[in-house]
């Protein structure tokens, strides 16, 4: 029998993913698990995308063009130019989800081999599209103590090398929920600019910003439009994941043209996303409006009912729909086994990231745990009850 | 300014896509254009898929599982298990078509650096998705004069060296429409065997078969179970391309899981896709029946009248919906050019892909162009004669 490639072997499973079997288990014995562990948002996607399926009259489903439909890149053209930015609908590279839209830019721009460096903790799934472009990624650690905040510039510039070819941030950001400022884009511009890098900037939990303050995007950034490359989507923005409709925005031609050849390759973005993804456009602005209203009802709630149970520290988060929470448990992997094992409340439990997974460096984040506010505040208020239960059995029981 | 990556640098772009701004430009001219150049099949998508999509009724549009929705992997593994292959929804994960199994292929069995042997000419996609997974091909020349037979078995082992990993097929095969029997199948069975390598197979076209002949499936071989890797799509089957739905599918439990680890970091396939195509599988077969006779009836007159042509030579192909053409001109590129640059009969020209582009080895197919019969009997009468008027004017112009 043929081995597996070393790629394959170093391709990490997701750290929420042993912790599924052991979730089954405990609905097969009646237990109400609360997910507090996925960015599934629970909001309703928006009608006019939910409409344009519906009245989907093509006699046959074709490929689009490899970049995208014309016409849904020249709506999303119009909705940079909204946020200030100088786009194009020639900027713009429909992709299969972001997740295609980020390992486009790792192949379209890093050697293998080479290096990016990124703040972590960070998504995970960087990790997975990493090793697929055979690019490693370089991490500078921010702490919970700071709220996440960039890491110093000194930190950030210490860990460039001759095999440095960018820096990725996600803003807001998974799994913190910090929403970076306008200086601390500003810095990474400098340091962008000095060592000719490349700016990689997942932005799409763009429209989830709280208490007044403003998204500033990678695209606003002056003096560097060639090397930034956004990496976007619709997943969050309109609660739509499962279309796997995101984008790949840069204002460098070669790095554009390159990504297409990749685009190319897999013939076309899916069109029935597409379609769904054009007309939530549309989405008029009172579905944001609640949408904001309410994440932020669940925000304040979770992070400061965290903050109440004894030994339990959450930073309140800026943006998106995570916080990493302090834990008062030696393990959080165990701890989030054991919540699904061996502990019930009132017939539920909780079900959360264990946050070693999101950093690179080993031993950090053990006592840290990524929860998603995708539930109700109703649902959050049973969730953390459940949690604070826990960590009381927990406690006496080890 | 950044420089892209090697990779990037190595993508080739398609063969087809410099044609296009001179289609373009013949349009702009108000000349008809005869797309004989592309995959995009007119056939309707089935009714049951569109009528599923119509009455899409989820509120939000979720992930899917990784490995694609259960229910729709059930069905495909009775459609499996239909063709007499023992396959179970273990044995299939979902992909966003039948692109992204052939990289999660590549990058799950094959080390960069390593080689894979691929029949030529093949499609030329397989370039693209070789550079991304950092692998080689090694073509092994099939010819014209043979139909495109399976090249003999010494020629494909003198290929083998210790960094061979795998052997690449596509049956029926894009771009000469040649279908392997089942005795071309056992050879490569042997040949795996001995030198335990994977068999990945792209059958896309399987139920392409035409003159009374059964498709034999890489699942119908005994003794390499745990080699076999196939690649599949709903695309051309059911008319679907822009649904993006394809599929992985072994018994091989280390490729599978390897696979899935690349599905997971890419999160989930497109689940408008997957609504569809799970529909599609309850498509009557008089629709398929309708569709065999009208790629019979294109395929015969097509081949016939090409044949008919003074210089031209077209085997005649036992499956999918391509055959490759040999013109009698010294370069089919610059041909294909001039049939849109400088060229019209009665309003009209025609576009062809030319065939060197298909070849790995420079300098093969040079005389070559692939044909897909994606249009009706009656366009391809007009398309024919237009070709043969323009082998005429151009033997007299140069």
């Amino acid at each position: 029998m043929p081995r597996i490639s070393h790629k394959a072997v170093r391709m990490p499973a997701s750290p929420i993913r042993k912790l599924v079997p052991f979730a089954e288990e405990a609905k097969r014995k009646g237990i109400h698990v609360y997910h507090l562990n996925i960015g599934q948002p629970d909001i309703q996607t928006p009608e006019p995308a939910l409409n344009a399926i519906r009245h989907f009259d093509q006699k046959v489903v074709e490929y689009s063009h490899s970049a995208g439909m014309e016409s849904f890149r020249k709506k999303l053209a119009a909705y940079y130019q909204g946020l200030g930015a100088n786009i194009t609908h020639n900027d713009i590279l429909v992709t299969t989800g972001g997740s295609e839209a980020i390992l486009f830019a790792l192949m379209a721009c890093v050697n293998p081999g080479e290096e990016i460096i990124i703040p972590e903790p960070f998504y995970t799934n960087y990790n997975g599209f990493a090793i697929e472009a055979g690019v490693k990624i370089v991490s500078v650690t921010s702490t919970i103590e700071n709220g996440f905040a960039l890491p110093p510039v000194e930190e950030i510039e210490k860990k460039i090398t001759s095999k440095t070819r960018g820096i990725m941030i996600c803003n807001p950001n998974n799994p913190t929920g910090y929403l970076y400022t306008r200086e601390e884009l500003e810095k990474l511009r400098d340091i962008v600019k000095e060592h000719d890098l490349f700016l990689f900037a997942d932005e799409v939990y763009r429209e989830f910003c709280y208490d007044g303050r403003e998204h500033f995007s990678v695209l606003h950034l002056e003096d560097i439009e060639e090397n930034v490359v956004l990496l976007d989507s619709v997943s969050k923005r309109y609660s739509s994941c499962g279309s796997r409709i995101g984008m790949l925005v840069t204002r460098n031609k070669a790095v554009y043209e390159s990504a297409l050849k990749f685009g190319q390759a897999r013939l076309s973005p899916p069109t029935f996303g597409q379609v769904a993804a054009e007309a939530s456009l549309e989405t008029p602005q009172s579905y944001f409006d609640g949408v904001y209203s309410e994440y932020v009802a669940r925000r304040d709630y979770l992070v400061e009912a965290l903050n109440k149970i004894e030994g339990v520290f959450s930073p309140k988060p800026g943006g998106a729909f995570y916080t990493i929470a302090r834990l008062p448990v030696d393990d959080a992997d165990t701890f989030a086994q054991w919540l699904l094992s061996d502990f019930s409340y009132k017939g539920t439990t909780v079900m959360v990231a264990p946050a070693a997974g999101f950093y690179a460096t080993p031993g950090l984040g053990k006592d840290e745990v990524r929860i998603a506010y995708v539930l109700n505040v109703e649902d959050l208020k049973h969730a953390v009850a459940c949690l604070e239960e826990a960590l009381k059995v927990y406690h006496n029981n080890i």
